[in-house]
């Protein structure tokens, strides 16, 4: 590696913040949310702990923990954000995976929530998931300045809304044909959308979090924008070569449904090569920061090299 | 009538609030949201004005607008928080017309959303209707201080989440069977959360916008509270008495899932005097605002004795 993390301290920095996070989403999901126990929806609660608590890599709080750390920026307000970000993405999948959507079984191993629950649990769970993002963004402890938390607001919304991650879903379904003929897919702009923009969101929440000069948060969101791209690319060569067990989930769904993706449009090994360019592009935009930013110069490699 | 306004005087300004507010929704949902034109996913943003524009009273907006209208609050503010009401209203009726959930064909007289479009396009559009709202009520020209946009997010959040809407339509269900055995419901909870938290929201939104004395923003608090479970009793009365074609939905809903009601509880006469009595409370807790407060009371009658 040419950076100076070396790849155990990068997997332990990658622990801990899943811990931290993990540890902060149990005690935001815990029944003290709803003090009134009359108020309670039990089932709801449950529904929503077993879709966010107790997996993932909780990649998009790491990138919100280490770009405020570039800043040094207090852990705490950035782990409030990750987790945030993490109600969001847990939301998306939920609602991804029923059946009117992408109609996935398995997410994580596990029965996916409609499954293990049933549809009206898990478009509520999703939308409450959604609601409670924006209640926690826009805490006292996250930051202390209002126009901080009120920026961090609105950069979600719009990452997470028609724009972004909602607005790239649905161009997703029509690319499949989902609403009569196949509508043509810009797969990178589409990407961008769909899982490209909560990752981003990840390191610019760093730099809002950091009060960073213009080319401090600019840099983030280039770094930001190459991160999720090779991402995506990472995600569409598993689907051809990963295994379903690594996964969690069944690979080959991509062909079985015959989208257009980074491989079908690059060939396994121009995706390959556009993943290294993409890293590379990370790296530049990270110069800035020198030894600060290396940590997320791992990140980006992890990121384009991670099994599952 | 007790109050100064005349009934024609309440309907104008009701109709004045509802065409500003849909000519407002129609600019905030019109295609320069999205100035990239590849990113924009069309038919998503057809369902969103699908089922956002074109109709309703408007009575959440109407209430942001006359609570704030009280502390002499610019109109443009309100009128910002009332549409970010209506986007989270306008979702909570799509999400709650799909067959997981009610499995409604018809709304305000038109094929429900899922009917028109597709299931996936209704759950996408409830999510970008929701993500918008968060967006909408941050922005700058709600109001110049960074705290009150905050505190409007944040009681939003919950009104509209776990705590509220979200969990009130949970319980709602639970309540039904949908779950099992029949739940036991709390009515006046239930629709307290389901209904009302949103329509409290409207009346307190005015408090915030206008940074009211604590014994202010209870006042209102107290209004809306009333307001809100008069307009789900009087909800209630018109499933039992109303026709289907001034509801633009069918009559007899509720009965026919043998639901909880106030009218099932309390009998039809008992829920018209508990009507009568909150209409009462909400005169009262109007008291500290004199003469100011006559719009006010005059909403809750028309809530209270509307046929549709």
């Amino acid at each position: 590696m040419a950076t100076g993390t070396s790849t155990i301290d990068f997997a332990k920095r990658l622990d801990a913040t899943a811990e931290d996070t993990e540890a902060l989403l149990g005690r935001l999901l815990s029944d003290d949310l709803l003090p009134d126990e009359i108020a309670r929806p039990r089932r709801l609660m449950e529904a929503i702990r077993y879709s966010t608590l107790g997996g993932g890599k909780r990649l998009r709080p790491f990138l919100a923990v280490e770009s405020a750390a570039v800043f040094g920026v207090d852990r705490a307000g950035a782990l409030l954000v990750g987790a945030a970000l993490e109600c969001i993405h847990c939301y998306s999948l939920i609602h991804d995976d029923l059946p009117a959507m992408d109609n996935s079984d398995l997410r994580r191993g596990r029965p996916t929530l409609h499954k293990a629950y049933d549809d009206a649990t898990a478009i509520l769970a999703g939308d409450a998931l959604l609601t409670l993002a924006f209640d926690i963004i826009t805490r006292d402890e996250v930051h202390q300045d209002a126009k901080v938390r009120l920026d961090l607001n609105r950069v979600l919304a719009r990452c997470a809304g028609l724009g972004g991650m909602v607005g790239g879903q649905m161009l997703d379904l029509a690319g499949e044909g989902r609403f009569g003929d196949r509508e043509p897919v810009d797969v990178a702009r589409l990407q961008q959308m769909k899982t490209g923009a909560l990752l981003r969101y990840g390191c610019v929440a760093g730099a809002i979090l950091g009060q960073a000069s213009p080319e401090h948060y600019k840099a983030l969101d280039d770094y930001g924008r190459a991160l999720g791209e090779a991402f995506q690319i990472a995600d569409d060569l598993l689907d051809v070569e990963g295994d379903a067990a690594a996964l969690g989930k069944p690979a080959g769904a991509d062909a079985a449904l015959g989208k257009t993706t980074f491989v079908t449009q690059l060939g396994v090994d121009g995706a390959k090569q556009r993943v290294r360019d993409l890293i590379a592009r990370a790296d530049e935009a990270l110069a800035p920061f020198g030894a600060k930013g290396e940590v997320l110069r791992a990140a980006a490699r992890f990121v384009a090299e991670r099994k599952n």
